[in-house]
């Protein structure tokens, strides 16, 4: 078999089939259809090796994290995911990766309905660019920019739990087995909460999705909307695995500056409190009230004896936008 | 300045501001409006440095050209294109560089009314992914599938003058100084038809763009339409240069089997033929007859002397779909 036939092969092998293609795979373009009074919401998100993820990082990981990171974009826009795009480049066309990064990609592709409708694969160093197009009725997909003085922030999940997977997974961190089995899949396989962002449409009136860590992305929260804000370190939901090392060495900082939880952190007005706690009531995700939006600019962290907590590094930084 | 700013800076200077656009970059995700009774039609491709253009290759026209294959794609669809996003992993974020890049990126973006809407940027080897999305009256768009035996096969422009500035790049072949410069802007700068795709929306039956060369091209409508071609070597258009390069040693294969040109290869039903030619007579491209659809599969040419011609090479194999 040759390499455009193993290509073919495996990437046509979405199960998902959606009445809005019209097109898939196969011409110079998908043709699709936005249903109408809605817009289209588009992201994309690219990762390399080396960079985003441990160059022996099993390629069923890679495949998922790669999908899964543009579905966190969705979620945090309250927009429902439909058609996705891929771009590929590695050294070599071998079943075994592709077979491995497809299993991750349409693992998630299939939970969340979205249909795979274009690519490119090329000979190259591994890199991997998904495109992910969804939609949300005209006028209420989420923004980074509304939040006011006085909603309250909310963050779903944990979090800090993938920073712990990155330092067991460069052996700076000892953990019992299941804890270690726990922050690496929190690592390599987030779940991204779309359902928490479609159901927060009309009602928050901010959102972000925690890729780069709480106070950066809540931080793009605050430069958009003109607001500062105060957050409760006590209030920040945090596993067992995290507690127990907060309780040793750790503290905060993980929870507060680094990223790759893929938790949403959204804000909501007090007159809307209570539907958004009926609205995620049924969708099996925590979410936390963990401070609330200030009109003096900045960002203030309390510890729980009311005292100003300075995090230095409160950003990931690879001249990611 | 830090290299989120300088990314910044370079990537928010598109002059193109879109009444359909909502929401660009600076969210997680833009926010897109496709107008009623439209479809959207979505493409990517990606380049490698190294593979798809030499490690040297100027920022702009790699800028340039990362659009161009893209607007091809639509052009070749007949879609009116509207929205990009791009990921962009380089060694480092350096000013002349990204300079470079957006000049020959947002060239083409302000010339075709393309507003560039997202993307991400990284540290890695130099790869571009742009993702193009556009659209088309709904059903209009064109397709691969169309042609039927009878229809005539018509292409723009002229062919194999990419290979042949391929090759001058390579030092493999002696140009005047003129001659040279004309087939390194093919190279380097093809030009999307995409007025050409537009305008023969509803009267050609098939269409593909020339990126892997005609016969290659030519080869997917026929695949895809269940039918055959005919093609005369001595219909092809040819500029000059090949011409004159054809005349001395180097015969038809460049012009059959190479790609990059970007031009388009369209059928036509006899009925449409002349509806075609009025369509785009006020278009300032060249376009015509190379051959006709039959019934019996595989594609023959023939040439002057009404011989059988063989072209063993007739596709560019980097495992692509």
């Amino acid at each position: 078999m040759d390499e455009f036939s193993l290509i073919r092969r495996f990437f046509s092998r979405s199960k998902k089939s959606r009445t809005d293609v019209t097109l898939g795979i196969g011409d110079d373009a998908a043709i699709l259809r936005v249903p109408d009074e809605h817009e289209l919401v588009v992201t994309t998100d690219m990762l390399v090796a080396g960079v985003h993820f441990p160059n022996d990082t099993a390629a069923d990981a890679i495949g998922y994290k790669a999908l899964a990171v543009n579905l966190s974009d969705l979620a945090a826009m309250g927009a429902d995911p439909a058609w996705a795009t891929v771009n590929l480049s590695m050294p070599q066309a071998e079943a075994e990766w592709l077979e491995g990064f497809c299993n991750g990609f349409f693992e998630l592709a299939d939970e969340f309905g979205v249909a795979l409708v274009g690519g490119d694969t090329c000979r190259g160093p591994v890199t991997i660019g998904v495109q992910l197009c969804g939609f949300a009725p005209t006028g209420k997909a989420l923004r980074r920019s509304g939040a006011k003085p006085g909603d309250a922030i909310y963050v779903t999940g944990t979090v800090g739990d993938a920073a712990l997977g990155l330092l067991h997974a460069e052996g700076k961190l000892q953990l019992t087995q299941a804890q270690a089995s726990y922050v690496r899949a929190r690592l390599e396989r987030p779940t991204p909460r779309v359902g928490v962002g479609r159901a927060l449409r009309g009602l928050a009136s901010a959102a972000i999705d925690l890729s780069d860590g709480l106070a950066a992305d809540l931080g793009h929260i605050l430069e958009q909307s003109n607001a500062g804000a105060r957050i409760e370190l006590a209030a920040l939901p945090l596993s067992p695995v995290y507690s127990e090392q907060l309780q040793k060495t750790l503290g905060w900082d993980l929870a507060v500056t680094n990223g790759d939880d893929y938790e949403l952190c959204f804000t909501v007005p007090p007159i809307q409190e209570q539907r958004v706690t009926s609205a995620l009531a049924g969708l099996a995700v925590d979410f936390r009230r963990v401070g609330a939006i200030e009109s003096e600019p900045g960002l203030r962290f309390y510890g729980v004896d009311g005292v100003l907590c300075e995090f230095p590094d409160s950003g990931f930084n690879h001249f990611q936008g």
